[in-house]
């Protein structure tokens, strides 16, 4: 990992909703310096758990602009860029290297399915040729439990060899231990975030830079002490506790129940909006999911 | 079916893209019009064939204008607009609506899996409140083994009660003849288009108003000629003919093959272009491939 690249422990932001569910980017742009000063090293905005792939192109681009224009560092950022078609890919990561971000995180496109390794290298390659700016930084987004399509590793292998300084790391979300231990293996240098941070210190310990993980928005400072103190002798007992928030709250929707401890958190019952296909928990599984949460503090 | 309704055999339109990759609507709009002519009874613009998901929503736009423009009678257009964000989705429809398009052809938000059938209703809802005009027609697009988030007869029965003479009717690609059967069945009057000219005769028999395939595309006038003669004594033969092709062609991806046939045909190789991620076939299997189809015609 180069010294002036993203690492540790970045939050996908969650996108507050107004009652019309436009995003309500004045309470959005709060919660962003919020993070960071609780202890968040950086922000992935527009990841999944900001309902990214709910906002159309010009949401996304306008809110960017609105972030880095309020003073939030573009060198903290690595907004989520990968829609399904490439020209939208495009502009995402080009307004995104032009602000100074940090870095890009790419989906592959995803709604064609069964696609072939040589197609998945082939949409990103068109992307970084097509925005044809040495200062983007493209970190590959693999998570397949959503997205179906995923990074091989031989398309990482591609990828890296073709444009290196340029595909610099990735988010792995897909669950699989053994996969994500494969990258970090095979491609040493290759800045792994993992998506849950209950693989933050086998993460680290194998060469990875750290996490990007939904409760980041709800427990930063937890998740960042891991990630400041992986080397000390307690750092397996740490690892343990952060863990217990996340099983306490792992049969809710994650997306509705982060929003749901935002709003008991704050008394601020707009944070349960929610855009469609997503909904609501009902209040009583919403009332038991944040005394389970809670417990497990 | 109402009589003003759209019904009969409509083609996903193969989207023609030059060296660059854009669009080539010149070639669009005359290949669409050709298709009117071999025998279509309308058009369904931005489908699945038409690697609508890999066009960005203004190109779609600009794309849909041009059509019209050049003389396309709108009401013989089923657009494709489900997107996954609800407001592109509604621009999409929108504008569809106000060029008297004869229907909108709807894909579920696709991004987030495992959603609910409440999601997924007040996703649909949420865009016809926000389009607001009596003039839009819906068809939803029921695409499982593609878009994963499909339509449930729950959900169908919720949206045809809320919506009716707005929610019209559907495009099955299911590819299960089950689920189809029992929508047909369930909601006489809801007008159902099968995915795949395979049921077509199935499909009429029990009611539904057609077909919108793939290889509406390359073979229309015979997948007419089944649809002009649905009660002629020898319709299970024709039926049985027409399924040929489509076997024929089975063992390849769909999309790429197609442009092969309109390359073959046309002799222009342009037609072989495609955006990742999807690929072309290798010369030699395209060559093998188009053996085999020219032979099951």
């Amino acid at each position: 990992m180069a010294v002036d690249r993203l690492a540790g422990v970045l939050a996908p932001v969650l996108t507050p909703m107004r009652a019309d569910l436009a995003p309500d980017v004045a309470k959005w742009i709060d919660f962003s310096r919020q993070l960071l000063a609780d202890g968040c090293t950086g922000l992935a905005p527009f990841g999944t758990t900001s309902e990214a792939n709910s906002l159309g192109l010009s949401e996304r681009m306008e809110m960017l602009d609105q972030l880095v224009a309020a003073g939030v560092p573009a060198a903290k950022l690595m907004p989520g860029v990968g829609m399904c078609a490439i020209p939208d890919t495009v502009k995402l990561s080009a307004q995104a290297a032009a602000l100074g971000c940090g870095g890009v995180l790419m989906l592959p496109p995803f709604y064609y399915k069964g696609v072939s390794d040589d197609g998945v290298f082939r949409a990103v390659a068109e992307v970084i040729e097509r925005v044809g700016d040495r200062r983007l930084k493209v970190y590959i987004y693999n998570i397949p439990p959503i997205a179906v399509v995923g990074y091989s590793l031989a398309v990482i292998e591609r990828l890296v060899s073709a444009y290196p300084g340029t595909v610099v790391g990735m988010k792995d979300s897909s669950g699989d231990w053994a996969y994500q231990e494969a990258v970090l293996q095979t491609f040493p240098g290759f800045d792994v975030f993992t998506g849950s941070e209950k693989f933050l210190l086998a993460n680290l310990r194998l060469g990875g830079v750290g996490t990007i993980s939904a409760m980041a928005n709800v427990i930063p400072g937890r998740i960042r002490q891991l990630y400041d103190n992986w080397l000390a002798e307690n750092a397996g007992q740490v690892q343990e506790a952060l863990n217990r928030p996340r099983e306490a709250t792992r049969d809710y929707a994650a997306i509705p129940a982060l929003k749901e401890i935002m709003a008991a958190r704050t008394g601020d019952a707009s944070w349960r909006n929610l855009r469609p296909p997503l909904v609501n928990m009902s209040a009583e599984k919403a009332g038991e999911m944040l005394v389970k949460f809670e417990a497990s503090l």
